[in-house]
């Protein structure tokens, strides 16, 4: 008789990530033909075009060979670093200063770290639908609520104001606003930025404004959120990963935009969560000075002329596809195709997501895995002539499922 | 009128280290006539003697050149680098496989993961006094509790099992056993350690091996937990940080000891965690292979030489001061010394440490500072030249307070 009673913590198993099995259902056959590609994978520095640059990753090298990064460093992040952070991001309203900014383990720490002290349990955040589930799987973390909102298919993914109001409750604690975004690729206008401040003023409520693609645009300016409100709380998120991509580096941070110190009580309560998890890597933190001191001044044109030649790819392509519609793409690493299904004999796009892999040999990740439906994210990160052979097959499957 | 409610959640506010204010109420007078010294600072990469060695950093460096560890990975960690970890510490009754190790973001990131899965509301766990007061912060952090078992000072620091039968209650879920011991430089008997396991089985409780200072001995065999039984399952927490004097690498560890998988439902409990949290650079875990690869077979005895001759110059100043019992420090990092306050004009360890540090310029951590009183902890890091008159300074202190 064996009675130890071992059974896990319940709020454990409710860190559910609520998209992976949909994710884990598409597949690739085992002996298909030609070459397959994955256009799924968020992650630039798998793709040969998206390489870490040299002053970046100098940058660590050096921090790493000082020997003076290999210790324990303030918990709220290394200062040198949380002031350079405070200079690159502050606007002509709001400067910010070291204690503004916080640096955690990833824009995932960061955004575990804000969601950790805004959220008691029964609270709820808001999110976009087409949104990113892990802010689902951390609420549900914390036995509170993560409720959708619609982002606009047909309008440029511009947020549905009307879908904000009839989903925000008394216990509503922020609104989480991804600009520019994944897995979108849109890039919001000031005009519309301000209207989603002003409904947080109405309501008051903060917002998370996760801005880990910050300036990764085709050359329509990205406004930051802190940049354009006085009134309004804003906690940013950025990180090295996206923008510098170096996702796996694990660095990221919270920057604080509060001029009128509304959110003074939140500061205490940050240390006291920091205090627990500790900071990323120190001498990762001591290369964040020198990232921004040698950054190419044309290093952001650059690197987004890629995304936007690829993005070009997928809109000319499927340009004539009548079921599907490419938007404008204006930023981050992504397009978000919209699907009609109305004249053709797949109905979702789960179901249309497992029968390309199957059938074309390519994986996308259709919307469900962004907590939405009726479109798929392409990454525009592979060599050109992938994206290209890609949008052929996609071609070639529409026409064939098209009744 | 401003009516927006602000107020960080509760278990946020909760989270409270509980030996902060202890430890920041300990000052250095700021126009000390003598160079002051600091001897609680637990950050080996800190003191010139321990520095990291080169083949831990090459093997870093090479691995971040290599641009190959700049993306995400398996949020359990890198696969090659599970595979070292799980060679390392299999022992000759059970062989651990990959899926037996978590890479967690440091020794702290492994902790909380176990803390997760193991603990809901109301729960607790069982940690020494002397101890870690951080599985108290997340212990509270998840509104559950650390209730403290005595070690016993004139015993070398060894487990009191009759306050351990007092402690335990039926919602005790896990005992936390730190073995070389962080703050008590002890390192316990084969003996003593099957003595405890005894305990854990017959209560049904887990156990948390803190072994981030595995094989750190001045000679005295070392027997991690895992090794010793078949019964009871132990989850071991490792890392880089202290064995390889790297603790700002953040990149720790869970093994899993669990021959008869009793705990099989709390695999899929980490896997969930370990999804929202992600994993530490992978870069940094690239160079773990490497590193076990190329350790040298004298490196641990040459890095204890060092501390063992810290640990005898303390051990010797201190043998004729009645007031101080130094005991017989075997391991780990720290000496933990035992006061008798009997003669003393100062009445505990916390006043002593704040008048040291006012008058002799030395800073120790009291006991206070682990859950404890009556004792201080020296880090046995600095060259011997300073350790020697920090220990003359200590005695003057103690002469002048000897009544």
């Amino acid at each position: 008789m064996d009675d130890w009673i071992l059974e896990p913590s319940v709020h454990s198993l409710n860190t559910v990530n609520p998209v992976r099995e949909t994710v884990s259902s598409i597949k690739l056959p085992t002996d298909f033909p030609k070459p397959t590609y994955s256009l799924a994978l968020g992650d630039p520095s798998y793709y040969p075009d998206f390489a870490a640059h040299s002053f970046v990753v100098d940058a660590a090298v050096e921090a790493l060979r000082s020997g003076q990064g290999n210790g324990y460093t303030d918990s709220l992040g290394y200062g040198p670093a949380r002031e350079t952070l405070a200079r690159a991001y502050s606007y002509d309203n709001i400067r910010l200063t070291k204690d503004d900014v916080i640096i955690d383990i990833g824009g995932t720490g960061a955004i575990h770290t804000i969601l950790q002290v805004f959220l008691n349990p029964g609270d709820n955040i808001l999110i976009s639908s087409p949104g990113f589930p892990l802010y689902k799987t951390m609420a549900q973390n914390l036995n509170a609520e993560a409720i959708t909102y619609n982002l606009k298919p047909y309008s440029n993914w511009e947020v549905d104001l009307e879908d904000l109001e009839r989903k925000v409750t008394p216990r509503t604690k922020m609104i989480v606003v991804v600009n520019p975004c994944n897995p979108c690729g849109s890039v919001f206008s000031k005009e519309h930025l301000m209207d989603i401040l002003n409904w947080a003023e109405k309501h008051h409520v903060c917002i998370l404004a996760d801005e880990v693609y910050h300036g990764m645009t085709f050359g329509k300016p990205h406004y930051p959120l802190g940049s354009l409100t006085d009134t309004v709380p804003v906690f940013t998120v950025g990180a090295l990963s996206k923008i510098f991509l170096v996702p796996g580096w694990r660095c990221g941070w919270v920057l604080i935009y509060d001029k009128y110190n509304k959110c003074e009580k939140y500061r205490p309560a940050i240390n006291k969560i920091k205090n627990m998890l500790l900071h990323p890597a120190p001498f990762i933190m001591q290369a964040i000075p020198k990232i921004y001191e040698n950054l190419p001044e044309n290093y952001f044109a650059e690197v987004m002329q890629k995304v936007k030649e690829r993005a070009e790819v997928v809109k000319n392509k499927l340009a004539d596809v009548a079921a599907l519609n490419t938007g404008s793409p204006e930023g981050s690493l992504y397009c978000m195709v919209a699907i009609d299904f109305i004249n053709m004999d797949v109905k979702s796009s789960v179901e249309f997501a497992q029968k390309l892999a199957q059938e074309e040999g390519v994986v996308i990740m259709p919307a469900e895995a962004f907590l939405s439906h009726s479109a798929f994210r392409i990454v525009l990160c592979h060599p050109i002539h992938v994206i290209e052979e890609c949008m052929d097959r996609i071609k070639s499957f529409i026409q064939r499922h098209t009744v």
